[in-house]
């Protein structure tokens, strides 16, 4: 019998995986043995582990061919995204008493989807290599997003996947650097935006640690905090404001940052997504800060800073918070919850409907209105850049539509479980846009997902692996297609 | 100058219009003399009214030609339903003590959507004319629709529209009656569908008046009750029974009676979208009812005739209520809110997005799900009867998507107003969809929309309109191309 995969290119990726991994577990072992936590044994059994297997699964699966199939693809970047948070999760297991597995595996899963979602409470109290850790899984996920972007993306040609490519050739970079080349660019400048990131932080007044844990979970969007009140424990209005800075960078394209190094920064605010997520960002900036101002009478400037950190935290998909934002009132409420389906742009590390999304429904609603007057005219062809050939358009619309009917449905088992309307939709919809908080007293922003029961945290680990993974990489390990020989 | 339009044939169909509203008033106000209440005044008076200016009208635009241009037929389309509603208001602002003009208007515009949501309480003590009135309303802003469909619709190239068209031509009707012809069986039709449904209540032990009222709201998919307590006053299983078995009848498309007069009623159930809303319907009265059996300890035929009752008025975008279904636990409230988004059949009295559109969804899926696995291969032709040009496809997906962001838009203003997230996004979405109750303490199935303020009554009639007319049609009276010489 024929196997339908070669498992070999997998398995030997997944090693590599594996020894990444376990590289990366050498920075809390470290920092554990510096602070004097004693967590050390956790991080070395979990390295040797990681290692050991990967070791393994390179040798057992050498002299393969070097090219995946399209089918080799889709499964290995499922497979990946399922074994990382699954080792991630050994030394918080190891480490944090009574953690259970659901636990631990949700936690991984949040971080390296970098949803930042969390069921630690007394964050506050934990060991710095656990915290340094949790920030290094976000770190490592929001990268891994990038460049699975580039790699696996221009396989596929549905919604985010399609644009990235559109986009970059309507920059006229059409002679792209080789794939390996990039992807190096890509994580050097992901590290310099980190240290920059940390840096201001560090001058803002943070903690050297507390700088670096946090410039790691701004710059993946990820949000996970090293403190139970999020920002809100620095009361740092400077920390803030770099925070927005970095945060909506990591919502940024990233290949527009090389673009800009070689013609000015200009080419950045030229790009359409970027233009629309700045102009989105500003008028809900605005639009609740005003709120703020005339009916709770908050003074101007803290109005603009509140507003900004909170909403530029949800728009980016980061999900930290510096208040309960909950209590804001009514229409604060409603537009983080509208916020929260939004996300930033296609190659970035924000998660999300995405802004170009939006951009091609508009552009299709002035499309439809248009043949409402001339029905015997043609499909416009649209401005250079905007994708208006049908099946990109077809490709982002259906992937909205599954996108909400997904949250639909995770909202529907939540509720099965027995969870109230708001906070099964907002659990949903914060798992499968990889934001963080949901609404409601128990997921809110002051709330914790911990006391939500096992089921529950399956089920949100499995949304964030769908939201991350834009769906469809998942969903069509469902089709008997994908398995036909 | 010339004039963009000629006001003429528009000012013409109005006046037609306000003629046959004035006929139909005389109904009321026979039941009024016949009742003895003593608001017949309030009936000839505005029955006179909307005489005198129909003809006043008709008489001053004789002698245009008789052919619209599509600028002309939208804008008398939309005209139509807001002078209808502004008409049908004028009985209620005269005979209620205390109703505001927001008041009247928001009832009849929710009763000409065939909406179904009510500002009036005590609705046991209102004279007969005016019950008789209400129901009246919904009875022609349902048969509206249907005319609407085949009259306007053809015009416009977007979603249930082009779709309307496509599943005529499956049945392999290529020669349609003319249209005219066709819109007298559709009356035909939808008249004898309702003194069908009108003895049945009778027979089920239903008042003469009550059955008659609420066939007229049950065949529209309205759903005004003459009880404040909707369905619940009867506490009539076999009126329920026969409520389902009509309200699904307004759902499915009707062009599809009259196929089934020829052919038989197998052609029915062999029509895609009739399948889809059965399935549907089915699948989600199981889910509530198991919920009913196994978490409230309902008996098990009261826990299917209580789901059968309330998941068929909530699908079918009728609007009654048996109880207050807002008690009955997470699950149900969670389908129940997402059940409100989905409505019938395209070219039904029913609104929401419609079956048809999910359909195209899921197709779409399936199709992105094989284009992943086979990149070079091309766009399935897909099967015949399933529109599967990419044009229709946009169209009917651009229509979802704006649905749901219009219910965003709707939703933020009345957060403006100061309500709460269910409330607001539960309203918003109710109107959109023309469905009848939300959920929360004020608008759900036990309550009321009266204690909403005017400038809410005023959004959510614009919301009901908007939804009824399926969006574009209003949006397009927004473009600078429509009003461009």
């Amino acid at each position: 019998m024929r196997l339908i995969f070669d498992p070999r290119p997998i398995l030997m990726n997944i090693g590599s995986l594996l020894l990444v991994m376990a590289c990366f577990m050498t920075a809390p072992l470290i920092a554990d043995i510096a602070a004097n936590d004693g967590n050390w044994p956790s991080f070395t059994l979990a390295a040797a582990a990681a290692a050991f297997v990967g070791v393994a699964l390179i040798l057992s699966s050498r002299g393969h061919s070097n090219r995946l199939t399209i089918r080799e693809s889709i499964l290995l970047t499922v497979t990946s995204w399922i074994v990382a948070p699954a080792i991630g999760a050994v030394p918080l297991l190891f480490s944090i008493p009574d953690l259970t597995v659901s636990d631990a595996f949700f936690e991984a899963t949040s971080a390296m989807t970098t949803t930042g979602s969390t069921v630690l409470t007394g964050l506050d109290r934990l060991p710095a290599g656990i915290l340094l850790w949790r920030a290094i899984l976000q770190w490592i996920g929001g990268i891994g997003i990038i460049v699975m972007g580039i790699a696996l993306m221009p396989l596929m040609r549905t919604g985010g996947i399609r644009l990235f490519r559109l986009e970059s050739s309507e920059r006229g970079e059409r002679v792209m650097p080789r794939v390996q080349n990039f992807i190096l660019m890509m994580v050097g400048v992901y590290l310099a935006l980190t240290v920059a990131c940390a840096l201001g932080y560090w001058i803002a007044g943070m903690g050297a640690f507390d700088a670096v844990c946090h410039a790691m979970t701004t710059l993946s969007t990820g949000g996970f905090a090293n403190y139970d009140n999020s920002f809100g424990a620095f009361e740092n209005a400077a920390a803030e404001w770099v925070a927005v800075v970095f945060m909506t960078s990591g919502a940024i394209p990233f290949f527009l940052y090389i673009g800009a190094m070689r013609t000015g920064p200009a080419t950045m605010f030229a790009n359409r997504q970027v233009r629309g997520l700045l102009i989105l960002l500003v008028l809900s900036i605005l639009a609740i800060a005003l709120w703020l101002r005339v009916k709770d009478g908050v003074p101007p400037l803290l109005a603009l800073r509140l507003s900004a950190f909170n909403v530029t935290s949800i728009v980016t998909t980061t999900g930290f918070a510096s208040t309960d934002y909950t209590t804001w009132g009514s229409l604060p409420v409603g537009l983080f919850f509208f916020l929260t389906f939004v996300g930033g742009c296609t190659g970035s590390t924000s998660g999300g409907i995405k802004i170009q999304r939006f951009q091609i429904v508009f552009f299709e609603l002035r499309n439809t209105l248009q043949l409402l007057l001339s029905p015997h005219s043609v499909r416009p062809a649209g401005r250079p850049g905007q994708p208006s050939d049908p099946e990109t358009t077809i490709g982002a619309m259906v992937f909205v539509l599954i996108f909400l009917l997904t949250i639909a449905g995770v909202s529907v088992l939540l509720e099965l479980l027995g969870y109230d309307i708001v906070t099964a939709v907002t659990a949903a919809t914060t798992a499968v846009a990889n934001v963080g908080p949901g609404l409601g007293t128990i997921i809110g922003p002051a709330g914790n997902f911990a006391p939500l029961p096992d089921a529950a945290m399956w089920i949100l680990a499995a949304a964030m692996l769908l939201g991350r993974l834009e769906l469809f990489a998942i969903f069509v390990l469902f089709t008997r297609q994908f398995w036909r020989f």
